[in-house]
């Protein structure tokens, strides 16, 4: 067993905890890896409480995961999108995706498929093509609806 | 944007979450990879409420998540371990864990540092060894204490 004050106050993943652990907030990073950028589509997409969504969102950009970037003058408007910080987290969201398409399957099949954009080959469990073999980050990919969407549509 | 039913019902991320979205839970799952198995264990290592503990290990056995073992008749006792379906979980594990080295380094360096048991490689972001290339999953690791750990001893 390891000392206690390793476990407790000096573990990379509780630290990462500390920022991502909550729900809502991993809902809302995910909607911003889908290109959500603005409060009003964040709300309608996450049916959440608008205080609720203040306060992450502004915790967010605190933590250097998100940025405010101003898309109009007057009145000014803001609009939330992912630094290179918030990028860093695509690992996080795809390991969360393929453990919840295996373990939870959706009635119609998977409700979404994330595709490398230049071949079209899916993301395999180590962040590669299943096709070309390419090693993937965000920016190598497009999220499309799956058969669960498909079928329910 | 895609129709409010798939952002809200249908999203396996959101499904993963429903199950993880709590930072205890997470926490005993973290611990659950690092061989910690015995209720005793968990409560010492988290510092967290029995009530609150027992709630969580109950969940992730229902889940099946975590399976819960006797190791001893009179009095009975139980330990908990992981299941493949928790095995599943370790891209995830690994993928904060990376982040939140990168992103939120301790001051003396990493606390922990996840090695290739077969080489002493590290994991990279693709879930491969930085040393001989292999694939990895959590049978082919250890967790040392790092530097972090290592200069406050």
């Amino acid at each position: 067993m390891l000392p206690r004050t390793y476990e407790d106050q000096n573990c990379s993943i509780a630290r990462a905890l500390e920022v991502l652990g909550d729900r809502w907030t991993i809902l809302v990073m995910r909607d911003a890896f889908m290109r959500v950028r603005r409060f009003e589509d964040f709300q309608r997409n996450l049916g959440i409480a608008r205080n609720v969504l203040t306060d992450r969102l502004g915790r967010l950009v605190e933590e250097g995961i998100l940025k405010r970037v101003p898309y109009q003058e007057r009145p000014a408007r803001f609009e939330y999108r992912l630094t290179e910080k918030g990028l860093d987290l695509w690992p996080v969201m795809m390991a969360l995706l393929q453990w919840g398409d295996h373990h939870y399957p959706a009635e119609h099949g998977r409700p979404r498929v994330i595709r490398h954009r230049d071949c079209g080959g899916e993301v395999t469990r180590h962040l590669t093509c299943s096709e070309c073999g390419a090693e993937l980050g965000p920016r190598d990919v497009v999220a499309e609806p799956g058969p669960g969407v498909l079928a329910a549509a």
